[in-house]
């Protein structure tokens, strides 16, 4: 039986990159699973990740060391206030931060030329996207053009790199659906912006809300823990 | 008079990026000065770049802590050794670091953006580059476009930004020479992958090679100070 192919995941701990996980798993690949410590204000969500990492039998999980809060710009990694309950008026949102899939993608760039792997996952979507560009795919289209010509791989024509999306089209619950469908346990992960100390989800956040509704329209029971509001 | 528009420079501390920064300034940019930590055996390098930014005057100069050590890969943030006097053989040197330019350019980005900065300056130079996938003009346009969908820029239709490369073109001589034109002192830069610990250059390896070439050919007196071999 040949090795498994190796790929890089990039792994928030939230209810998207968990089913990616599960998604690749599926595919038959080594997970080498990477998790970003950049300021955010909800550090939970690396404990949900390394939870999740450990119950998927990932072949490595790391953590990367940066700090986004140089730069500010984000309501995610300041003090400035998660809207709660907001409409949607076609603006990208404070809680973007700036190019955060772009930072999160070079790095798995740099351990997928050092692993020899030609494929990197990222649990982007562009249904429910929350109006960030960096989760569009002609964002994703032009990452993998210039990782092909930035690496090894495009100097010494080897194997071309994918950036693997497979959740780009898919609406929340149907995201759900295929991650029940292969195991997923979800009540490990957290998507709130803003939990608390007991890593409660807050339920009005742009992200609670996203969730909770895909959760109902797939048509499957909400693990989530709430906190009372 | 109108206030100086806003540009976010990687600066190493080198010769090229050296030569960049003043090359910035003298096109009447506002600097803002990015280095980086990543785990260089050369850490060196980034005293030379804080007396250069504070020489040059400025207008912030950070440095973000990075480790790409934890992926491996490279003789410039490991154990291995860097070569000496080595021939040039047409394959990627180990002194390349995976996806160094690319990431460093993901947090330039992220800065450019926070600023509203149009203008990112990077040193790579195509012809000197020593083989390194990511000092490539292709890769550098790709970047751009990629940039340009990752960012606010893209989705609202403001400012493009521009990856700017005034280098990449020249030779070491006529970076010299216009470095010299625009009154850099070389004498604070460093360019050495493995100095001793005053700080002096080896001489030998590809970089000490090609900035003592560089001076030569320019007709300007070297003012590196070499270690006794």
């Amino acid at each position: 039986m040949p090795a498994p192919r190796p790929a890089v995941l990039l792994l928030s701990g939230g209810l998207d990159s968990t089913t990616l996980l599960a998604l690749a798993r599926a595919e038959g690949f080594a997970v080498h699973a990477l998790s970003f410590r950049y300021g955010q204000r909800n550090a939970r969500e690396l404990e949900a990740a390394r939870r999740i990492a450990s119950a998927a039998g990932v072949a490595q999980h790391r953590i990367a060391e940066i700090d986004l809060r140089m730069f500010g710009g984000s309501a995610l990694t300041s003090d400035l206030e998660v809207p709660k309950d907001a409409e949607d008026d076609g603006h990208i949102p404070i809680t973007y931060v700036p190019a955060r899939n772009t930072i999160f993608l070079s790095f798995a760039l740099a351990w997928a030329e050092v692993l020899g792997a030609t494929d990197i996952f990222i649990g982007v979507n562009a249904l429910d996207y929350s109006g960030y560009p960096d989760c569009r795919p002609a964002f994703i289209e032009a990452f993998e053009r210039m990782a092909n010509l930035a690496t090894r791989a495009g100097v010494e024509g080897t194997s071309p790199l994918h950036i693997r999306t497979p959740l780009i089209s898919m609406t929340k619950a149907q995201i759900i659906a295929a991650g029940v469908q292969h195991g997923v346990d979800y009540s490990a992960t957290l998507s709130c912006y803003d939990p608390d100390e007991q890593g409660r989800a807050c339920g009005h956040c742009d992200a609670c809300r996203l969730r909770a509704r895909g959760f109902a329209e797939a048509g499957v029971k909400d693990p989530t823990v709430y906190r009372p509001s």
